[in-house]
């Protein structure tokens, strides 16, 4: 299983990282032995909204090998939704499995035509945001519709990263991985 | 106020992004408009311990003009904590008001001296490691003592940040943040 990650200038680091840092467990604490992923940007090199530097693995790659492509959220969403560059490359990604974002990354999805006729979330704040590109806007920490699984603001990140743990490698490796990252039941 | 965040190759990311993403929001969200920050690192490149590539913003500078130091955890605590040069380079921290941790950044504290006659935590795994370093080692989730806070594993980092926030800017800019970021009460 190949995961994306997608990374863009003024992202949310949070929003990476908790979904980032409990999955990429999935690997290292031996749940799942075939994770792979890559950290995948439009640029060379990616800050984040306060100047945090990232150098991604692949830059402008085709998304449509991977088995999961991850979109976290971040004030650069609200300009990369209108971005034709970006987004056609977002669309790279249309027939892979798992599309998954985490607070206003739904914006990208969106964009990007993923979330049509289909129920998603997203930051609390940008609600009325996303209506445009979706079926139905929930106020759920996680939804998941079909190939699509979006979540709300930022450390539901880490919610969405237990879940996907669950999902992809049961029950045990979720608990163990809740445990290890010390997070409150 | 200046914050020095050290990186170091494979940290945990999730301990880094916590305690940042939540304390950076005081100057964005305009609860502490002196406050700076540099990610500081003695090599040119970081990588996490899942490969994620980090440019610091500085190299090998001195700690000692900086207010706070903030040390995550990660594999990489086990072997820097009995490497000479990087221990040399957290000691000019010394007189640094706020010396902080999560999770096993506190072994990297605990080299430093920085833990000498102090109480002390860490990652609930690593209980036996800081006993060396500190007068007693505590279970609790985030532990002050005079100028030192540690925290405990990964997660705890939100935590540790949140607590900042309201050490440094009062309980309305903790609990706005919180919402921000919606994380459970």
């Amino acid at each position: 299983m190949k995961v994306a990650f997608i990374v863009f200038n003024d992202l949310t680091l949070l929003d990476f990282a908790g979904v980032y840092d409990t999955i990429t467990r999935l690997k290292t604490m031996k749940f799942k032995n075939n994770l792979s992923w890559d950290i995948c940007a439009l640029t060379e090199m990616v800050r984040d909204k306060h100047g945090f530097k990232i150098i991604p693995d692949k830059v402008r790659n085709n998304l449509g090998k991977y088995d999961a492509v991850i979109i976290p959220g971040g004030m650069g969403t609200r300009s990369l939704q209108n971005d034709s560059e970006f987004i056609d490359w977002i669309k790279t990604a249309q027939n892979v499995q798992h599309k998954i974002s985490v607070c206003t990354g739904s914006l990208i999805l969106g964009a990007a035509g993923f979330l049509k006729g289909k129920k998603a979330t997203t930051n609390h704040n940008e609600y009325e945001s996303l209506k445009q590109y979706c079926s139905e806007v929930l106020k759920d920490r996680i939804v998941e519709d079909q190939d699509v699984i979006t979540s709300g603001a930022v450390t539901s990140s880490i919610d969405l990263g237990l879940y996907l743990c669950e999902k992809w490698a049961g029950k045990e490796a979720k608990e163990k991985i809740r445990e290890a990252i010390d997070y409150p039941l």
